[in-house]
């Protein structure tokens, strides 16, 4: 039996062994590999594990392990999918896809596709017409193709090409967009045409000509005219007796939290089998899903929406994170392990961290009468991952604090995706975009990410409902017109349903079978959602139909193995999502069922000049929190805060010859 | 000339001084002091000084320090409000208030009706029904009477009793409230009649009983049946070279920002004149009101709605701070002063609080092909204020940021109002409130803030918009249709506004005099607001009356002095607010003037037996962002992140004889 445990991420040797069971399976045929990765256990085959565990009871047998592979044939370019079994060492399943599928893109595909872009001899003919100053170049992002024709089933990528002004290894090329962009078949290495770009409000491109020297706005410390600031203190945090934190292998124990930190290649950091003080929470939660659909109307830039889970994976493009950078304080960092396309494993350092912070207060209060005070604060477990999508960043934490909430943090930085805009020619401005420096405008758009919560709470079948709060009518129970009730609403069967801030609309999750002895009611949770905008395109547009997840923002589906991914396994050109709306149709019974809880929010993200050329952080949170799920509030014996605890410093008084003088300007 | 800038808060010496201007007005008259603060100056007295100070000029003179006062005569009841011009030592307004105008509560009062009622043998003999076990005794929240009468003039107080099992410092009396409450007149200090409370679905009342022994339910350290964590360890804010923050007097500076810490009794916390990098942005910023009505539609609980700005005052109840306790890191603080009812000064230590504190990282990009990576944390800077309203904690916090953000964070906390409630007799529970102990329920309630924006971006004549998402139509221009754009609607007089999450609605502000040179449109901040559902009130209740504000999330007024007060000046016993919904009303012309932005928010909260006995704080944050207001991320001069500067530590690895031990349970 494997020494894993059934939620521990995939390893290089179990990378290894993939390599050499698909060989067999394929003798004499050269594969090319684009994924291998754990796939987990079946729900039913690991609780029995897991539970055992909870309870400290002996453990029964693990599942096998089981290794999930995308591969091509390169003889006749076939794509697989296959399942294999790392105890037997076999093949557990194995499909050739439908030529219309596309995997999603890998790091060596991408190198790849990039290099064909800039070597090839029409896309070189089409830089030298810029005529660039000496010492100036071009690069290209491959952008994943989208869709915009139904019978298109090849493998594109439409390269997006800017000019690199300086020789730096942070200079900002999406400051400098080139008005043309190859699009290439990324099978048959094919150019298959050279899209020419719009540079105003119409759809007019032009031939390609020589390049007009403008600024490009950049954002590295040693590129900028300005000086940085020097009055900035250092401020360091130090945990002398380490951190309240235990982490043996992946499991992690902290203030009476357990659970344990998986990876994948596709969502990168996940979370397993949450326990608060023994008791069951949630068995797995993690971002399913993230689309980002541009509002830019103009050719080509319709096809621009990325999927950044499922056509790229933020596992894949975590960042391996430095110490004193990312986190402040006492860090644990955790690594993960990705297939190359010859199959070797490449080891993805520090993806994910782990790491407490402080929060401020949680609770305090003051007995007026006596002036006797309590005062606790608000230790948080931040385990975070960030990814980098070429110029995007996404920062994700799942922070833990000691009254038994979880929030899910989503921040958005990096660099605004920019297209040409020739403003002295065509004019001041676009009705969908902003201008963010001389000759570069960022197109409006949309961050929606699906948030996939897999709740146990106090056991594996629960009920989700939502509770509106309400007027009461104004009758004899109501005489003076101020009172007000909720209304419960039970989502009995697989479906969607809105957010809605004028009704106060909370949804809850119960365990029916677990009555609070106090309030009289289940025990529950409750998520704090993002209410959020869903997508602005049309109904009909691809943008919508391959995202039918971001039309509403909360759906519940009855659990089923496989179902991860909320716009689908293959969204990469897909044509239409096979996702969580197909799911919720099947109209289930979602009551006291093993159910899955869907979230969708996001941001309409208009660009600010001021998020360019890299942006302040915008911050999306949600929130889970027990609603009945103690008999009281739940971070009561967390010690207080004190100064002999916290070490603080009080700032001197000005000096006695100052002190008087309120004027003085500073 | 004084030495004190025109926006320092009033010192003892001014409570002094007004004093003896008082008694000069009304020689042989005992007077009983209610209030005794600053009075803003007029705004176009004061803002040629403060110009003058930001342009660095040759300072014009000040305008006089005016102190405003509240206060009644002994020998008539009469209530009075004054205007006393500090320089001249002279009355510059006097006023006999109408007879059902009632002023806020004050310290001594509060004090005085709680003895009042505890002495009253009436009230004494009920006790005496409770037949409580030696050593047991009661006490009661004198609470604002609230409105259910127009016709009601007297000064009343509601005096709910609780029962005191144990005589500790932080005995949680709220778990035990008595089903009877003392009515009292404030001025002729009578009791008025005894209510008795209903504690079942019903408005049924009982005699009183003697008291069935309950468990209180104790949120005090020492009071815990259960042993505190012991797995908790230190966390340490070191700021080794000091703060970034430079202050004088009450003037801050840090990180390009510049502004005064204001403070007087009703709001507590205001600031002033807030610049950046030399620009101004915010003339003032406060909370301007909050009420907090409660759902419990049965009399007497029906007239509960508090108003802790105008009934008491945030100043007034504003915790003085302890090093090391409500703040981590290098602490500067602030006091106040207030008169007590004699005239005397009484100083107000700590009241407010700034401190640093790091929020993760403000922006990051890594170059993919590189590897170079910038990295810069988000430094924050807190001015923080934490009010005790008897049984509720309020925490407000105004944020700073490197990147020209202003956030105001609201954190609620402390106790439940408790209203006694007998599941045994009675059923389970009611449809407006929670169970949360034993004979104890927590009705459902508001709280409803009105944050004052005074605007004076590059200028003090500025215009509030709204701008929403909203799809184009699919035509020509949009044949995928995947496009999208931005509705402005322009606020152009004084008024109200809704916010739209379905539309992506974002309220500006901007000067229309002075266009950004790279976006073409004018400089402006964008009010990240957040959407809450308004009051649940009946139209035509007193709970909604009195607070109109709150049912428009967004209002526009003209500027004019003294009108600062989202439900007008005084808010005890009111019968309708004389607030910004008058001010509104006036239809102004509010384009490109001297305006005011009031923005609604604030919690549904129906309690959680979670909150129960001490609330896990719940936050709510609106943001103040530039858009437009720069030409690029003004952030971007902040140093990098950096392990020399941040000096994090990293977990060590397991020992080698664990490390293959992936499977140990925690």
């Amino acid at each position: 039996m494997s020494p894993l445990h059934p939620f521990d991420p995939v390893t290089p040797g179990e990378i290894q062994l993939a390599v050499k069971i698909l060989q067999n399976a394929f003798p004499g045929v050269s594969l090319r590999y684009k994924k291998i990765d754990i796939q987990e256990p079946a729900k039913k085959d690991v609780i029995p594990f897991i539970e055992a565990e909870r309870l400290r009871q002996p453990l029964p047998p693990k599942p096998a392990r089981l290794l999930q592979v995308l591969f091509h044939r390169l003889d006749t370019g076939a794509f697989f999918k296959g399942l294999l079994n790392a105890e037997t060492r076999s093949v557990a399943y194995m499909k050739e896809l439908p030529k219309d599928i596309q995997g999603p893109v890998d790091v060596d595909e991408m190198i790849d596709i990039e290099q064909l872009c800039l070597n090839h001899p029409a896309v070189q003919a089409e830089v030298a017409k810029l005529q660039l100053p000496p010492g100036m170049t071009v690069c290209n992002d491959p952008w994943i193709y989208g869709s915009d024709d139904p019978n298109e089933s090849r493998r594109l990528f439409q390269c997006y090409m800017y000019i690199i002004a300086l020789d730096h290894p942070q200079n900002n090329h999406y400051s400098l967009p080139c008005r043309f962009s190859p699009v290439f078949d990324g099978i048959t290495r094919e150019l298959v045409r050279i899209d020419y770009l719009p540079a105003g409000p119409d759809t007019m491109t032009a031939e390609t000509q020589p390049w007009k020297p403008v600024e490009t706005i950049q954002y590295a410390h040693d590129l900028l005219q300005e000086p940085l600031r020097t009055d900035l203190k250092p401020y360091i945090v130090q945990q002398p007796e380490g951190p309240s934190f235990n982490a043996q292998g992946n499991a992690v124990s902290w203030q009476k939290w357990n659970f344990r930190v998986g990876y994948n290649n596709r969502e990168g950091l996940v979370l397993y089998n949450i326990t608060y003080d023994g008791r069951n929470t949630f068995y797995r939660l993690s971002m399913s899903e993230m689309t980002v659909p541009y509002g830019d109307p103009r050719a080509p830039f319709h096809r621009k929406q990325a999927f950044d889970v499922g056509d790229v994976g933020f596992g894949i493009t975590a960042n391996q994170l430095s110490l004193g950078c990312d986190c402040l304080g006492h860090i644990k960092y955790f690594d993960g392990y990705r297939a190359d396309s010859n199959g070797n494993p490449i080891q993805l350092k520090n993806v994910i961290c782990l790491h407490e912070q402080d929060n401020g207060l949680q609770h305090k209060h003051t007995n007026y009468r006596s002036g006797a005070a309590t005062v606790v604060r608000n230790r948080q477990l931040v385990v975070q991952m960030i990814c980098t999508v070429a110029n995007y960043e996404y920062i994700f934490a799942f922070i833990f604090d000691q009254a038994a909430n979880i929030e899910v943090e989503v921040r958005a930085t990096g660099i605004l995706s920019t297209v040409p805009f020739d403003n002295e020619k065509f004019g001041s401005t676009v009705p969908w975009g902003t201008n963010v420096g001389p000759g570069v405008m960022a197109p409006y758009h949309q961050h929606m990410f699906s948030l996939r919560m897999d709740p146990a709470l106090d056991g594996f079948n629960n009920t989700v409902y939502y509770e509106d709060s309400v007027p009461m009518p104004e009758d004899d129970n109501n005489p003076y017109g101020v009172g007000y009730t909720t209304e419960q609403t039970v989502l009995k069967t697989s479906g969607s349903a809105k957010t809605n801030i004028e009704r106060h609309r909370v949804f809850k999750i119960r365990n029916d079978n677990i009555i609070n002895p106090i309030t009289y009611k289940p025990i529950a949770y409750k998520l704090q959602t993002a209410p959020s905008q869903m997508l602005l395109a049309g109904k009909n547009s691809f943008g919508v139909r391959r995202a039918e997840f971001a039309t509403q923002p909360i759906w519940v589906t009855k659990y089923r193995d496989d179902e991860l991914f909320a716009a689908g396994e293959f969204t990469n050109q897909s044509k239409e999502s096979q996702g969580v709306e197909k799911w919720a149709k099947r109209n289930d019974s979602v009551e006291n069922e093993d159910l899955v809880l869907w979230h969708t929010f996001g941001l309409t993200h208009n660009p600010r000049i001021e998020d360019f050329p890299v942006m302040p952080m915008e911050k999306v949170s949600v929130m889970l929190r027990p609603d009945g799920f103690f008999t009281k509030n739940p971070a009561l014996d967390v010690p207080a805060s004190t100064q002999s605890f916290n070490k603080s410093t009080l700032h001197p008084e000005p000096a006695a010859c100052c002190a008087g003088d309120r004027n003085v300007k500073l």
